[in-house]
């Protein structure tokens, strides 16, 4: 593994493409890393001057003599390549590639990428870009950068690290941080990602010490195991990941042969990823904002119980409606706390929650009244989190507040939220005051609600997800790919006999069959009717629509009336169709139909989804997914998240269902996925009725991977 | 109807309760109408004082010589009342109390609260309040007011007014848009609304020349039928209402006899409101301040199809991304757009949707090109709006852009919206070109996208519902009504038998049945089979626990034994209740169930509710609701909200089903129930089934309202 250090602290940086044209990347590059008083050596690069903004400017990088930690490239594309190939002689390990020309522009761009990334991997190399705004480190001065970044506004040091395949988008995210105070680490715009990408500097971040917040703006990525990985040593290390995935509404419908296929698309895997790593998803930049403010308290609450005191009833509410949603809801306070408010709460005011401690009632000669107040509450074993709405409060009464406000934070455990909706400049010393006692002050009480609801998220998941392996007992599914590869090559998709036997292997209970070649009434006696006929051929998918398959019968005589004319359906309807029999089988009653199954995408490797079946599948797309493998108790989890799940339990006085099967079966197709991800690509099992003892896969289908169009790797998105 | 203008302008105040107490209401308001420049004549009234801050001052309001427009009362509770006395004596058209200690304050303020409105009521007098912050005319400096209202930062003149049900949040809500530059014409905090109340101040502010829209806040109200009216009213005269419904997670489930009842609250009632007016919903700050800047524009998207401009691929694609869910989708351009972009933009750019104009490209040499381009897109058939992404372009570049996006913006008639990630300082100059030309800006691609998403609601809701009648015809409904009149005073709730036959003579098809009193085979040669047999009493609304239905009978023999079990079933487990017989009706089998019904609410009478029926209905929830009477074509809006709508055009294969059937059953159970609304209280219709030919009542209740505990009328807030 890379060792990012020296890209993030260079001692020297070499900048090829310093002109006499202040606008040019390179020229922009110098001025930022002299302006903002970078320490290391600079080496401007380009024949043409002697000397480049009073430093002795060199003619080409192959001339300069003292060792070059990272080289950034602003010539234009054609002249990048040899550039690259003077810094590998030189064992440069990093170069920030600038210019654009590659990939973004058309065949001759890609061919260029292509030998670009060539002679970085022969030499060692690793490359940021090209076509990117760069990246800064603010707490060195280092800017390895052009454009937004390298102006004003200048960002203050701080320790959020933001990385960015958009590097315009991505530093419009930085700027309204900025506008609230917030400083950063490194600030860092991809660009292409031909060579490091976003993933990988999550991970690099993980390990730098300065670092305690990483955002990021993803559009695609070529690796989504990676993100796994990293999301999780993250969460190991107490690093919050904010995660913005963009571009969720251009992913369409998949084009896939299995139904569960057509269920998901690969936001939903991202949606996984988030799930099994604490990663929190944000899709707004106020978000970014107010969540970056709420991680500094470095305080999470240990359930959704939430306090609300202030003078304005109204936000109370808001702050409830928002909250709700969010799992978070307004405690009830006890007698001990109610009697201590009673003390210092105006008669006029309420004391149980939310608390109205009345207009006017921030001010300095209240401080210490305050203070009892909110010490009274934070003890109340109930109260999980504090939101204090000063709402219109300014000035003097502000600054009141703040500083009693500030002074409780200073030792609570539990977290603590202001509201005010005056500007900042009118309660600019309150503002202040908050800050540095790390307690966040929001906009709104429903940015406040949304900021808390993130910050209860955050604490169970890191609860939940610590420790957890992710589960790899192999045995069945490791026999049932065996099975898989007895079958040597078949053609694309395996027939429901096939497909089920493999199935069962793997550990997943299937129904009870019999195949039959022609009219045949011996599989009467070995099953209980009612008994399900259908026609059987890989040639066949969707067995309904040609007629293929007969429900409810009853009687030796339907059962042979019933192969008669599936088998005449066939051949009418589908007379290219190679059959291989009618497969008998014992009908399943009652339960409920799940749909489950497995796509092996291209980005996140076998993911299993799971969702309610029959009528409402496409209707409701109310599905769960993760990558596999994982245990039951993921699997339990994906479960829960469906919103058909309180049918599991039984309706209308029906037994309650074995959800404890399912989540076995699905955690065994998981393994499964897993054990034979090199050659499956999808797997449907639908139904997967579960019953109140067990469950039973009605049918199944597995695609192979050898003969079938695997979805085009997700193209990085050019900035 | 009042008329309010002597309340919005009035020639003259009494100031009731002044002090040297500068912080005292009264003492505030007097001192907010001077400092403010209010033209009119000021009474300050305070019997301790010969004068007031330079102002004559009156012993009491009886000894005032002149005319008095409105009197504002400060004075402590105990005192309004003899003030209000004195000024209905004067006929005083207008109070404004902001004296706290009525309904809020216990028992005591209850019965002061009924005398006041007493008072008011013999003389005819309106009052604000009591316990609010008062409201202001700032256009006329008109200040009956104290609190936050009269401190700083004074708000603007503008077209917005504002009413709102908490003082402190509602004012939240004003500084907010007072930061954005918004600026206002009332502000009216209206505490208890013990008579005026929100309702009848958005009606009067659709009368209001100045006012251009309304923004409300609202945690409660007493009648929802007159928001319809003020609602409706408001979208002919074309201002927008942005209503904040505040309270929504409080609402917790109604205690109702009827199935359809127990799926909704008053919020859903809410929001059917504001389906049939146009009223847009907020439920944040920001989206009140982006709401408003958008609709000062004037311009509606005629259709979804929105063109991003601008130097920030991220920025299109997170526009997309929020856009897509209100409705938005980057349109197609034409050919002829991207050969006259071709010749503006640089060839590094992208010509087609989003049109990436290259860093850089906002600057002053490149404004005629860029006007060009923006003109370009505009005359696009396909372009329904244009969203210009400056993103972090500031200073110079910011400026240059929107000189030529104001130029564009004067003589367009699409919308228009830029996004810009630059603080307010640093982009000064852009921002004030652009709003002298009301072209909005948006911090975020998201607001912009969610901003236009609204203008597009409002825009298709005008077209929609302008002219809609709401639909009376009454014929079946009147007629059902007298058979429900005829039928006496029955206890509470009515048969199955009862109910169905009612809702068959409103016009509802109902399956055909059967009753019999005992074991009798004579309904088998009447019905076609498959047959269900139900137990018949009033006394017992949920059949199926008791054992009180059977279905699917096939013989003679099998309806006998059906009709032998549900009368033991019945005497057994229900052995009070009074048995009528036992219906024998024909099953229906196929087509789709939805569950249909009535609640008549005390805030907003008869409401129709329907939905997606069977093992889903609770889970889902998914239901529609439209206030009672209305016409097919609101059935059939509310059917195509539905989720599960999409099974009702046919699923896997299966006939369609009869939509307009549906739509005519829904529309005349809205017109029975306005007609029945002082007799019924709730209506279930469930199973509802719509077939291919024709929809079915496979069974019915119906709940009178005699003996119904009604639903207590909803409190209105306390701010």
């Amino acid at each position: 593994m890379t060792n990012f250090e020296q890209l993030f602290e260079p001692q020297s940086i070499a900048v090829v493409g310093v002109s006499d044209d202040a606008a040019r990347p390179g020229s922009q590059a110098v001025r930022a890393l002299r302006e903002n008083g970078y320490a290391g050596r600079i080496f401007p690069v380009n024949p043409k001057y002697e000397t480049f903004d009073g430093l002795r400017c060199y003619p080409s990088v192959a001339e300069i003599e003292e060792r070059i930690d990272l080289v950034v490239i602003g010539v234009p594309a054609q002249g990048v390549l040899p550039v690259l190939e003077a810094a590998a002689k030189k064992k440069v390990p990093f170069a920030v590639v600038l210019s654009g020309g590659f990939r973004e522009s058309g065949p001759d761009g890609v061919a260029r990428e292509q030998k670009m990334l060539a002679i970085a991997r022969e030499a060692g190399m690793r490359i940021i870009g090209p076509n990117c705004l760069g990246f800064a480190n603010i707490h060195s001065n280092v800017y390895a950068a052009f454009g937004s970044i390298t102006r004003e506004p200048k960002l203050k040091p701080g320790v959020v690290s933001l990385v960015t395949q958009s590097g315009g988008f991505g530093y419009s995210i930085a700027l309204a941080c900025e506008e609230a105070g917030i400083g950063f680490r490194h600030v860092i715009a991809t660009g292409n990602e031909s060579d490091v990408d976003t993933v990988q500097l999550i991970d690099a971040l993980v390990d730098d010490p300065e670092t305690a917040v990483i955002v990021a703006y993803v559009e695609g990525m070529r690796d989504g195991r990676a993100l796994l990985k990293a999301g999780r040593r993250a969460l190991a290390a107490g690093k919050p990941v904010l995660l913005w995935k963009a571009g969720i509404t251009e992913q369409g419908a998949r084009a896939a042969a299995s139904h569960t296929a057509s269920l998901t698309g690969s936001y939903d895997f991202y949606r996984a990823v988030f799930k099994e790593t604490g990663i929190i998803e944000v899709t707004e930049i106020e978000a970014v904002v107010d969540f970056l403010q709420a991680l500094q308290g470095q305080r999470f609450p240990a359930g959704g119980g939430v306090a609300v005191m202030g003078v304005s009833g109204g936000s109370a509410i808001v702050f409830a409606d928002a909250g709700d949603p969010v799992g978070l809801r307004l405690c009830d306070l006890s007698e001990t706390t109610r009697e201590s408010l009673a003390k210092v709460v105006p008669s006029i005011g309420a004391i149980h929650n939310p608390v109205d401690l009345t207009a006017g009632y921030f001010s300095a000669a209240n401080q210490a009244k305050l203070e009892s107040a909110l010490n009274a509450v934070l003890r109340d074993p109930q109260v999980d989190a504090l939101c204090v709405n000063l709402a219109t409060t300014g000035g003097a009464g502000s600054l009141a507040a703040a500083e009693v406000v500030s002074r409780v934070a200073a030792s609570a455990d539990k977290p603590i939220m202001v509201f005010s909706s005056t500007s900042p400049t009118r309660s600019a010393d309150a503002r202040r005051v908050l800050a540095e006692a790390h307690v966040p002050v929001l906009r709104s009480p429903g940015r406040a609600a949304r900021a808390m609801g993130m910050l209860l998220e955050y604490g169970r998941a890191r609860a939940r997800l610590t420790g957890k392996a992710g589960g790899h007992e192999r045995a069945a599914a490791a026999s049932a790919f065996a099975d898989l590869r007895r079958i040597g090559q078949p053609n694309g998709t395996l027939s429901e006999t096939a497909s089920k036997a493999i199935l069962a292997a793997a550990g997943i209970p299937v129904t009870k069959d019999v195949i039959v070649k022609d009219v045949d009434g011996s599989a009467f006696d070995r099953l209980a009717a009612p008994l399900v006929v259908k026609i059987v051929s890989r040639d066949i998918p969707h067995k309904t629509e040609i007629g293929g398959v007969k429900i409810g019968i009853e009687t030796r005589e339907a059962l042979h009336a019933a192969i008669r004319e599936v088998l005449a359906n066939a051949r009418e309807r589908a007379p290219r169709a190679q059959v291989e029999g009618v497969l008998v089988t014992e009908m399943v009653r009652g339960g409920f139909e799940l749909i489950a199954g497995v796509v092996n995408d291209a980005v996140f490797g076998p993911v299993v989804v799971v969702g309610a079946g029959g009528i409402y599948t496409e209707l409701l797309r109310d599905t769960a997914c993760r990558l596999a493998p994982f245990d039951e108790r993921t699997a339990r989890e994906m479960l829960d998240e469906l919103k058909c799940r309180a049918i599991l339990d039984g309706v209308r006085g029906s037994a309650p269902l074995d959800v404890a099967a399912a989540a076995r079966a699905l955690s065994a197709l998981s393994q499964f996925a897993w054990e034979s991800r090199d050659v499956v690509s999808e797997v449907d099992v639908n139904p997967l009725f579960v019953l109140p003892d067990g469950v039973a896969a009605a049918d199944a289908l597995i695609v192979l991977r050898e003969t079938v169009k695997q979805p085009a790797a997700q193209e990085l998105a050019v900035q």
